[in-house]
């Protein structure tokens, strides 16, 4: 190791162990999202009605989107099952970005088991800083997430004064409340200060540390809200599930809170494999775990989540520069940068990704391109961009090592929510596992032209040396050895001027020893570096999947204005979980041998489709399929057995077109594969309009 | 609940708490499969050369295929990471999986938690008997897994019998002695007869429960390999990870060993997202766990473990049958069912599954058609037939309710190794959850015809029978609700013959009771039902996707005769995880714009493709990518640049043939597809032979 490099390294080091609080980028508090977001609880579909949550959860659960985990056992909180809708659409949506980001940019993915050591994981951080702090009524024995119950009871008790004031509380609210641990409201009146107080402190609810919220506690007389008993104060609760490798229980270790460290540890593997070329990406999708104290917001706050995870790999050197950044650069992004929420505002401003790293906003291209990748993943999936924005992370949130961070928020009827973070992790992560393990998780290569180095380098005569010190010399050389350049040079002068220097040295019974010329000798001197050494820096897009199939599922919700009862999914063809309805129009037998002709030709164009031949009328059965989002319907019908003519239904415009059995598919197979719209296939094919389907 | 269900109920769940153990078929030891396997050690790639599987290991380690999770951290035993050629590899046989089963059959996947409460798996006999034995010297605190050690030690004990006898020693068996914990062995000849009675033992291993291991140790005299010290008797340990959920410790869970239990759970909901149509298939991909004593065998005995399992839901009533048996019925299965085991055998038998299905050697249609569908997968991926069996399972080895179950054994240099298991578990898993919870795991379907039931029927008149039994009341009508019909009859001539009847009944002070007539009455009447309520079947595969990686991987190993130090890994196109290599003579210039024109076109088409474009030979270059699997290499030399023609190779044959762009991108789109092999290539396009290659 190069003596310029340990010193990067300690310092490092030491300031990770000074910093008080890390904070995990995949993991930011929704709330917090949603605390900056004035409109919460009012988002409009794409044809402007109030996206009303109960009515779209009710839709999700009906057509089995997702379902709480082990619910004829009472369930679990914070655990869902993906049913087969959700099940497909979340594999497709992992599908798209193996393609969006693994094979577009020849990423090397990996998949590292979820049981992960103690050891690990203390070196990450995880065991020391990875919790939430938590309150204990020592009557009942019940446990608060500290924050959410603070925030809970203010909460009732503004609405209590909404009501006294005979104000009108806001419906969705009333829902929001039935699912809290503060079930009652009281009508009470507060002074006009104090709900100005309440509501300035909500707003930061997420920067209180334990003490303080201990102290929040105290002050304004937080209880247990059924019992109205007194809390214990705060304490961390780790927010990694613990268990046992092996059969002995000195063997600790958690299920991982995130892909990365897995990819971490690999990199040097990855870096022989990719034949020593940087940068380099790897990439990881699997499940990662959070032991949340009162998990909510649905799929938004689980305790066992899909994460998809990439680590770009860069040199520092050279101001991280990316050979793409030119295909991206003229992309316009949704900003929310550090200083206007400093402010206290949540405006946006639309920039170009080029512009935003040329002024410096954000801080480097490798950075920036990820952003702009991200965003037209975001949209391809079928995102509205205008419930897209990127928010940067102010300076506290994000890891002390961290050069810059932006969110991808998406709107939801929860708010802004957090569900792809970008950071610039710097060279933290790899630093701290090399020097926990020696392991050489760094870039040796070397150096088209040798580096000359002055530096002061220092001699100590041995023979001398060992005897003057005896068993404390092996301190006193590493305290010389760890000596600065600019403490070098002083030194140096010091041993010509006065003969002899002197040097405090923590661990030595006098505390300092003296040196004198002859013993030590302290000169400049050129040094020839050959090969270069460094830590690379890692940029990290970290997907939360669930987080971005729920917002999706918001985002592409409506219902036809003449029957708002009956939803519509309108994913697109690339993202649907089913692409075709195959409907007879009877369970006449005429169409059975139809319907399985063309069933088996999709199925092997690799189309997925089912069939309903149940006795419902077709127009029942095409909107049961328009709440499960699938894009187009065949119709076999009596005309279909004459000519092996059938129609297609576009779910969105619900309009038909007719044509041949061949013509029917080619149309499918160009629309799922995104060469054709609706609108190209409508004009090419003739319209019908024979039967009532909608 | 229909009366007869009840008793179906009750008897099995009688049954299942009698019986004193269960196996589970997911997990049944691999080495009870390589015992029975005489050759095992010695396996032949396709050109009869010998696996050397320290050669194997070596390539696959250097071509980071997986390796040990942790490792700079030094390890943890039974954790593997797969790199880039291993997590495409495993992407490939998922997606081929999901293809063939999931949507070729129409069945519903969903992702159900790996999180499992206690409550659960209590119930489904995981917490009781999941669960291996385990032996703790109590002076080092080292543990030992009961079956291995006396396994170990008395297969040390032969090879020093062998050696003291100067016989060879076979090199496999050294390898493997080193990994093991018996280092070193005493070359101590033995008697004959001991020699006979060690070697019975050891093919029998698996059948010994926790008693009969701690007699073997004492009578054998088996202590702890290292310090020579006498070991505790042996206790279950059990293999579940351990966790708690939430931040109470009052809800203890478990990672989950195997999907199939969320996938039970669902049962309810996935019916009617079906609406309510029977038969029908749940399908489930995704990570289980096992907390191993001590692994061993690399990938075959992990601690974490991708899965796919099917359950099929089935009617128990028509014999099973399937729907699309007629298409497999002609199909050739290696059979070696339960009697040829037990007559010490492990020769199998070619049969159709046809033939099988209709003597009964297969217990039905269903399980039949699952085996035919099972042995088509795995010929899809690239699995050597000759080197597949389908192993029935002994009486013993299932669950007491399973009617039948065969496993697809595949051979490799560790022996057989069960990678499949396709069991028909009849009505085990829904019942017992069915009994917990009293959630309708069930279908209730309308008859077309109503059921006319002739039945004895009891009546109590209930006012002389409260005052006379008081508080037993209860458990002698619960008791004699479930006398069944053959007693009822009886009973009933007996009350006519003598006006009064006893009744044997436990929990009762006198232990029987005495009933006249006017207290009870039993008759013959007729019952009517017009539904009819059942619990499904399940037949479910069950696919370890680690074994069958790991085995496919040694079935498609060879090397050229005249290169045996270079490795080959002959995996089919659709499988092997990069499709294209594409190599440019040198780095000259002119070539860089043609590599990245090929390189999108290829992205374009979806096909998976890497460039090389370092300074080894071409001939290194493709040595290196043979070791990858990479069926195909387009070269692109000066003659490209001229007339943009290129030579594409075959992996396996190292022939080239030259072509224009466009030709040679159609050919692999084709090969890729399957809808071309490379002789047919070959045909169609003229043969290259310019460069040196191979």
């Amino acid at each position: 190791m190069s003596q310029s490099l340990f010193y990067r390294l300690v310092s490092c080091q030491l300031r990770f162990l000074q910093t008080p609080t890390r904070t995990f980028s995949s993991t930011l508090s929704i709330r917090a999202a949603a605390k900056r977001n004035a409109t919460m609880a009012t988002i409009a579909t794409k044809t402007g009605q109030v996206v009303e949550r109960f009515v779209l959860e009710s839709l999700l659960r009906r057509r089995l989107f997702y379902f709480p985990s082990f619910e004829v056992y009472g369930g679990v909180s914070g655990l869902y099952d993906y049913g087969p809708p959700g099940c497909a659409l979340q594999a497709n949506i992992v599908d798209l970005w193996r393609k969006h980001f693994v094979l577009e940019e020849d990423m090397l993915e990996v998949d590292t088991t979820m049981l992960t050591p103690h050891e690990v994981l203390k070196t990450s951080g995880h065991v020391d800083k990875f919790a939430d702090w938590m309150c204990k009524d020592p009557k009942t024995g019940e446990i608060f997430r500290a924050d959410h119950l603070v925030e809970e009871v203010l909460e009732a008790r503004l609405k209590g004064d909404k009501e006294a004031r005979g104000q009108k509380v806001e419906v969705d609210q009333e829902k929001e409340a039935k699912k809290k641990k503060v079930k009652d409201t009281k009508a009470v009146k507060l002074d006009d200060a104090v709900v100005t107080e309440y509501e300035e402190l909500l707003a930061k609810i997420d920067n209180y540390d334990g003490d303080e919220l201990g102290q929040l506690i105290v002050k304004y007389d937080i209880r247990n809200p059924k019992t109205d008993g007194n809390l214990l104060p705060p304490v961390p609760f780790n927010l990694m599930f613990q268990t046992t490798i092996g059969p002995s229980s000195n063997t600790p270790g958690y299920l991982r809170p995130e892909t990365a460290q897995g990819q971490f540890l690999a990199f040097q593997k990855l870096l022989e494999f990719n034949q020593q070329q940087m940068p380099f990406a790897s990439a990881a999708i699997g499940k990662s775990f959070r032991n949340e104290i009162s998990p909510r917001a649905g799929l938004l706050r689980v305790r066992e989540f899909l994460m998809a995870e990439i680590e770009h790999f860069v040199d520092p050197e050279g101001g991280k520069k990316h050979h793409r950044f030119e295909e991206v650069k003229n992309m316009e992004l949704s900003l929310l940068d550090r200083s206007i929420q400093l402010s206290g505002s949540t405006r946006t401003e639309k920039m170009t990704i080029g512009k935003a790293v040329s002024t410096g906003l954000v801080d480097n291209e490798t950075l920036g391109y990820f952003l702009a990748r991200i965003q037209r993943f975001l949209l391809k999936l079928g995102i509205d961009q205008s419930k897209l924005r990127f928010r940067q992370h102010m300076a506290n949130e994000m890891a002390h090592y961290a050069t810059d961070c932006w969110d991808a928020e998406l709107q939801t009827s929860y708010g802004w929510i957090e569900c792809v973070g970008c950071a610039d992790r710097s060279c933290g992560d790899l630093t701290v596992h090399r020097n926990r393990t020696g392991a050489p998780l760094c870039v040796r290569e070397s150096r088209a032209e040798p580096l000359q180095i002055e530096e002061w380098q220092i001699n100590l005569d041995k023979k001398k040396f060992g005897p003057r010190f005896k068993k404390d010399g092996k301190t006193v050389e590493a305290a010389i050895d760890a000596l600065s350049q600019d403490l070098r040079e002083k030194l140096a002068l010091d041993l010509e001027k006065d003969g002899r220097i002197e040097i405090n040295i923590e661990g030595v019974s006098t505390g300092k020893v003296e040196l004198e010329k002859g013993l030590i000798k302290i000169e400049k001197r050129t040094r020839v570096e050959h090969t270069r050494e460094y830590t690379p820096h890692v940029i990290e897009p970290s997907f939360g999947i669930g987080r971005i199939l729920y917002s999706l599922i918001e985002h592409v919700y409506w219902s036809r204005p003449d029957d708002e009862a009956r939803g519509i999914l309108s994913f697109p063809p690339a993202v649907a979980p089913t692409k075709v309805l195959l409907v007879p129009l009877s369970n006449h037998e005429s169409f059975g041998p139809l319907v399985q002709r063309v069933m088996m030709k999709l199925r092997r164009a690799g189309i997925s489709n089912r069939v309903d031949d149940s006795s419902a009328s077709i127009g029942k059965r095409y909107s049961r399929n328009d709440e499960l989002g699938t894009p187009f319907g065949i119709t076999v019908d009596f005309q279909s057995v004459k000519d092996n003519t059938f129609t297609l239904r576009d779910r969105d415009t619900t309009k038909q077109v007719r044509a041949s059995e061949d013509e029917i598919l080619k149309a499918i197979k160009l629309l799922v594969d995104g060469e054709e719209t609706w609108e190209d296939v409508r004009k090419r094919l003739p319209e019908f309009t024979g039967q009532e389907v909608d």
